[in-house]
C-alpha cells in the first residue's frame, strides 16, 4: 500500500478506500488486498485463496481470523459489485467515493462495501479500547456474490471447513433495511426454484391448422394450472409462496403465417418453509400433469398434451435461523443504538446466507438498500456511523452471551 | 435466345426452359425474357414493365395479349420462386429441370412455372389448330408473388387498367389440388388479418412482486378472450373463421429473477365472408376490452388492464367468385379431361386472387401442391399433360360461352 492507513475507527475513511477499487465481478481490482492491509493492524491473520473452475473466471476471496479458541463469531460479505451502468447517469464517478451533502457516492456504497467498512471500524474500536472479547472473530469475504457465485462463498466455506474452522454464528452485512437503519433484521430467507415448461406441438401454416398443432393453447392451460391456486397462504414466519412467469418464448417464430412448433413459459417461485425444492417441484409436476390430462380447450385432440418441465439446478431452500440468542443479541444492539425495534423478517431475495446456514446459525443486518444496484448508489455518513455502533454493540453482546 | 425454341405444345419442354432460370424473388434471372420469347411466336404482344418503390427491390413483370376486341380472358401467375434451401437436400440441382421416373425436378415445378408452362402449351395447341377463339387472351405474370408483393400483381393490374385493359374473367394458375389433379378449384379465399396484443406491466424483481406488475397474467386473460368463443361456425361457402396465436414475446427477459415489463401475443385470423377486416378487428377489440375490464386473476389490482392491439396494415378480404359461368366452364373442363368432379373450395391460404377480384371474377386451378416450397419440388409429366388439356378445353368452353 502506497497510501498511509486511514483512521480505522472511521467507517467513511475505510469505505472510501474500498470504493476506489473498481471491483466489478469477476475483477478484484485490489479490493481484497486493501481489506487485508486494513485488517493486519487489528491483529488479524489473513488468507486470500483464489478459487477456479473450468468455464468460469478465477475469483479472489479472503478469510481473516483473530483469536484461536473460544466462541467463534464470523462476518460474511462480498467486495464485488454490479457494473455501474451508464456513467453519465451518475452525479459523481462511480468509483470516486466523493462525499456531497453528507452522503458518500459509489458503486458498492451500500451493497456492500459499506457493511464491511462498518464491521472493520467496529473491530478497530474494540481494538482501540483494549482488544476484542476473548474468543474468535473472523471475516468470510468473497468476490463472487453478484456474479455466478460459483467460486465464492460456497467454496470459501468448504475451504475454511477443511482447515478446521468452526463457526458458532454468522452475521451477513448485506443491506437489509428497506427505508431507514433499524428497520429490519433478516432471520431467514425464502427458497427459490426456477423452471421452464415447454409444450411441443406441430409447426404448420396458419391456413391449414388441422395439419398443425398449435402449442400455445396447451401452454396457456399449463400456465393457468400453475397460477390458479395459491401454493399456500403463508405463516407467522414467512409470506405466502409466490410464482411468477418470467418469460414466454415461441422460439423465433416471427412469420404471421406460421403456427409455432413449440412454446415455453419460464417461471420462478419464491417459497416458504412449508416446502422443500423437492416437494415443490413435485407439486408443480402434479399440477402440470393434471392440466395436461384435462386438455380442455376446443377439444380438437383427444390425447393428453405433450409437455416437459425442466427445473434449473441448485435451487435454494427456505430457512429460518433457530438461534434465539443470536437474533436477540443483534436485535438488542439495534435497539440500544437506534431506539427502534427491528422487524425480524424472511422477506426479499436470496443471499449467500442460504449457503452459510448449512454451517452455523446466520442472521443478516446491514445498511439501507434503497439505492443498491442503481445509478448514484450512496450512503449517508450518519448511517455508516450508526451501523458501526450497532456492530460494535453486537460484538460485545454476543460474546457476553457466550462467555 | 441462343437456344432454338422448344416444341411449344409440349408443357415439359416449356417448363424446363423456365426452371433453368434461378428466379428466386426478387431476381428475374431471365425468366420473363424466356416467357416473352415463347409467347411471341404465338402472336402475343408482350410488355415487360419494371415496378419500383423506395425500400424494395425493382421487380420485372410481364403483360402479354392476343386479340384486340371481344371477350377478354386473362391468366395470372408468377415466375418468381422461393429459395431452394439446402441444395444438398435435393436429389437433382434445384434449377436443373432434370426428369427421373416420369417426374421433373425443380424449384417452381408446381409453384408455379408448371402452371404457366401448361397454359402456354394450351395456347400453342389452339394456335396449331388454327388460332385462338375470337376475342382476347392475356397473361398477367409477376416476379413478386413469393416476396413482399409490393411491385407485383397490384401494380401490374393498375398498369393494365391505365392502358384501358378490361378483363372479363381470370384464372390463376397456382397449385390448387391437394393430392391429385382434378381435386379442387378455388372459387374464393378467406381473408387474413394479423395483429399483436401487448400488455404493459411494471418490471421488477421476482422477490418483490408487490412492487411490480406481471403482464403475463393479463396477457393470458386476453388470449383466453380471443380463443374462448368461435368467431363463427362457417357456412356452405366457407369454413369457420379461425384464430391462431403465432408468437409470444417477453422482449428479451432472460433473467429468472426479473418480472418482465411487457408481454405480447401475435395472432393471425383466417376469416370467411361473414366478416370484413373492419368488422373483425372491431370484434377483436371488443373481446379484448371486455376481458381487460373484467381482469379476473388473483384480484391484486382494481384498475382495468392496460393493453394495446396493433393490426398489421393491408389485411385481405374474404371473397367468393360470383361468376357462375366461369366456374362452370372450368369445372366442366376438369371433368371432361379427368372424369372427376372438382370440389369448389375457399380453403387454404391467400393468393394474388385477392387483388384480381377487384378487377374481374377470378377462379384458381393449377397443379398438385404437395411438394411446393419443399426440397425436391417436382411435377409428374402426366400431370403437365393433363393440366394442358384442361386449360385447352377451358379456353374453348369459356369463349364458346361468351361467343
Ligand atoms: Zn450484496
Ligand atoms: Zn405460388
Amino acid at each position: 500500500m502506497l497510501n498511509a492507513l486511514p483512521d480505522l475507527t472511521d467507517p467513511t475513511a475505510v469505505l472510501q478506500r474500498l470504493v476506489h477499487c473498481p471491483s466489478v465481478t469477476p475483477d478484484d481490482a485490489g479490493a481484497l488486498a486493501t481489506l487485508e492491509q486494513l485488517l493486519l493492524p487489528l491483529g488479524f491473520a489473513v488468507a486470500r485463496p483464489v478459487f477456479t473452475e473450468a468455464g468460469t473466471a478465477d475469483i479472489a476471496n479472503l478469510f481473516a481470523r483473530s483469536g484461536t479458541a473460544g466462541p467463534h463469531l464470523t462476518f460474511a460479505g462480498h467486495t464485488d459489485v454490479v457494473p455501474p451502468g451508464n456513467t453519465a447517469d451518475w452525479k459523481h464517478p462511480p468509483f470516486s467515493g466523493i462525499i456531497e451533502d453528507g452522503e458518500l457516492y459509489g458503486r458498492g456504497a451500500v451493497d456492500m462495501k459499506g457493511g464491511i467498512a462498518c464491521f472493520v471500524a467496529a473491530l478497530a474500536r474494540h481494538h482501540a479500547r483494549g482488544g476484542l472479547p476473548p474468543g474468535q472473530v473472523s471475516l468470510l469475504i468473497t468476490g463472487d456474490e453478484e456474479g455466478p457465485a460459483v467460486n465464492g462463498t460456497v467454496k470459501l466455506l468448504a475451504w475454511a471447513a477443511e482447515r478446521g474452522e468452526k463457526f458458532d454464528a454468522c452475521v451477513v452485512g448485506e443491506p437489509t433495511n428497506p427505508a431507514a437503519l433499524g428497520d429490519m433484521i433478516k432471520i431467514g430467507r425464502r427458497g427459490s426454484l426456477s423452471g421452464t415448461v415447454t409444450v411441443r406441438g406441430v409447426q404448420g401454416h396458419v391456413a391449414y391448422p388441422h395439419l398443425a398443432d398449435n402449442p400455445v393453447r396447451g401452454l396457456m392451460a399449463l400456465m393457468d394450472a400453475l397460477l390458479a391456486e395459491p401454493l399456500d397462504s403463508g405463516n407467522d414466519r414467512f409470506q405466502a409462496s409466490n410464482l411468477e412467469i418470467t418469460a414466454l418464448d415461441t422460439f423465433g417464430n416471427v412469420s404471421t403465417n406460421v403456427i409455432p412448433g413449440r412454446a415455453s413459459a419460464s417461471f420462478n417461485i419464491r417459497f416458504n418453509d412449508e416446502w422443500t425444492p423437492e416437494s415443490l417441484s413435485a407439486e408443480i409436476e402434479r399440477r402440470l400433469a393434471l392440466a395436461a390430462g384435462n386438455r380442455r380447450w376446443r377439444g380438437e385432440r383427444d390425447e393428453p398434451l405433450a409437455f416437459d418441465v425442466a427445473f434449473r439446478p441448485n435451487p435454494s431452500d427456505a430457512f429460518l435461523t433457530s438461534d434465539a440468542a443470536l437474533t436477540k443479541a443483534l436485535s438488542e444492539a439495534v435497539q440500544s443504538v437506534t431506539g427502534r425495534v427491528p422487524a425480524l423478517s424472511t422477506s426479499g431475495g436470496t443471499s449467500d446466507a442460504r449457503f452459510i446456514k448449512d454451517h452455523c446459525p446466520v442472521v443478516e443486518f446491514g445498511l439501507v438498500g434503497k439505492t443498491m444496484h442503481m445509478s448514484n448508489e450512496r450512503v449517508a455518513l450518519s448511517d455508516l456511523e450508526t451501523l458501526t455502533e450497532i456492530y460494535d454493540a453486537f460484538i460485545a453482546r454476543w460474546f457476553a452471551a457466550h462467555a
